[in-house]
């Protein structure tokens, strides 16, 4: 974290970039450009991005649209744009999530820059989304893609932020595990569909801030009702007593709100959950930070 | 568990009785016994009561209304009703909370009755709520009460029950060892007030519902506006997909729904939430059954 960031004063303004995502992959590096230098002259300071925002959501697609962000440049455009604009606007990118190839490899990735234009940390989604709701909703991310091996946190000039991608949030461990780690705002790029997002869009990330007492910002590409996979937008700002901050329907839009991290530290007195919580009953262990402390 | 207990086929009518509490603790128990009779009348194998329901929930009442649960008979009019009727009527009772007297310590706790009136469990409040919401809302059971020391799930004739009393449910990890534990059901007296109860009531327990893909059900005191502590009522029941099944606002209410536990095996085949977990990533320690384990 930047060392001059002290987390009780800090205020900042968010924009969620609710895009339409089109078989145009070119299409979709211009318009998210657009979308996040209209963002950055609102006076966002911090852009989040849909799930796999430069590529039709589908396991047809991922092998396609998927790019070599460990190359960069001319292999990684749609990475390369966010790295330019973060630079030029001075801006903290959350970058959604696109199709990484790596190797033989393909994963969700989501890409952090920093204000300086450079990649702070990069998040492979780690559950995959393979379920079967029959008549309903069956996906099996799994036939293309890899899953991450780890949970990513990182520190930026907008506070400390866990990265989850879509299914992800469906996994409480994983908040839990950032909220320890020191986490202000969860940022969830995510394409739930009709199905799941009814059922479970709002209701969990709400719980996971309200159960974490920190900010989550949600984002999803806007509605599609032509395309194969269709997302349930609602892209949405939740703050820390779980309550809705901002939100909005399917159709494309950037949602602008500020952030108040005093609000997290004025929660936490109110409610003093992580003292009252029992550790002679139970305790989540964060695996690989276990580890390296046992290495060390 | 029954022997004959099969989680698949099983089909029962839960109760939910959001009584009126007054400071009239004979009356309490008359109107208790009334309430729990003409939910048996009306189908309920399961009776649910609320937090405090013999007591006005104060630090001041606790002392004068507790009984000592385990000398029985006088000592404790409240249980012995409760297992009389649970005897009589051939249902379980999840009875709801009382102040109990234990020596020279008093806690706020749970008796569950089987269907041939013995006590089968007693759970202790595990997390006391000490909470200071300037302006709003402050209370600090600690001062006369203490805490419980262990999470309680017992096996009835209407399956695997996990018990919590009222900010126990803010404990996600609690929730989560008893659906480890094999839970099919939470059952949560609790009394929350017109501050807490707009912000997390139904939000949390429809989050502990779909995160477990389990069932939740809440039982409130009817809300007294004359009270020092006004409940925020609305007693309800959820289902594993965080579905809200039956509900009531704040009045005097019996809350009367199927449960329908072969919905549990359903959504945790369309969602395969446990087996997707990744331990190689967290875990969460039930220390107690770890410490049992570990001395076998």
């Amino acid at each position: 974290m930047a060392a001059s960031f002290k987390s009780d004063e800090a205020r900042f303004k968010i924009a969620l970039c609710q895009m339409l995502v089109t078989s145009d992959k070119e299409r979709n590096i211009v318009h998210a450009r657009k979308a996040i230098e209209e963002a950055a002259n609102k006076g966002a300071q911090l852009v989040l991005l849909p799930e796999i925002w430069n590529s039709p959501y589908s396991n047809d697609s991922f092998p396609v649209y998927a790019e070599d962000i460990d190359a960069g440049g001319d292999a990684s455009p749609s990475t390369a744009m966010l790295s330019e604009l973060s630079r030029n606007l001075q801006i903290t990118i959350v970058g959604g999530s696109i199709p990484e190839r790596s190797g033989d490899k393909l994963y969700n990735t989501c890409c952090v820059f920093g204000t300086d234009g450079k990649l702070k940390a990069k998040h492979r989604k780690i559950h995959l989304f393979d379920i079967d709701i029959p008549g309903q909703m069956t996906f099996k991310e799994s036939l293309t893609l890899t899953a991450g091996d780890s949970p990513t946190i990182v520190d930026t000039d907008v506070g400390r932020i866990g990265i989850g991608i879509c299914y992800d949030i469906q996994f409480q461990e994983l908040a839990m595990l950032y909220a320890a780690r020191g986490a202000h705002l969860l940022c969830y790029p995510g394409a739930f569909n009709m199905v799941t997002g009814p059922l479970h869009w709002e209701l969990i990330q709400r719980a996971r801030a309200a159960d974490g007492q920190l900010f989550v910002a949600t984002c999803s590409p806007a509605r599609d009702t032509n395309a194969g996979y269709v997302a349930w937008g609602h892209s949405t700002l939740v703050g820390p007593f779980g309550e809705v901050i901002a939100t909005t329907e399917h159709d494309e839009a950037i949602v602008i709100e500020e952030i108040d991290y005093s609000l997290i530290d004025q929660r936490r007195t109110f409610l003093p959950f992580q003292k009252q919580r029992r550790g002679d009953l139970y305790q989540l262990v964060d695996v690989q930070r276990r580890n390296t402390e046992l290495t060390k």
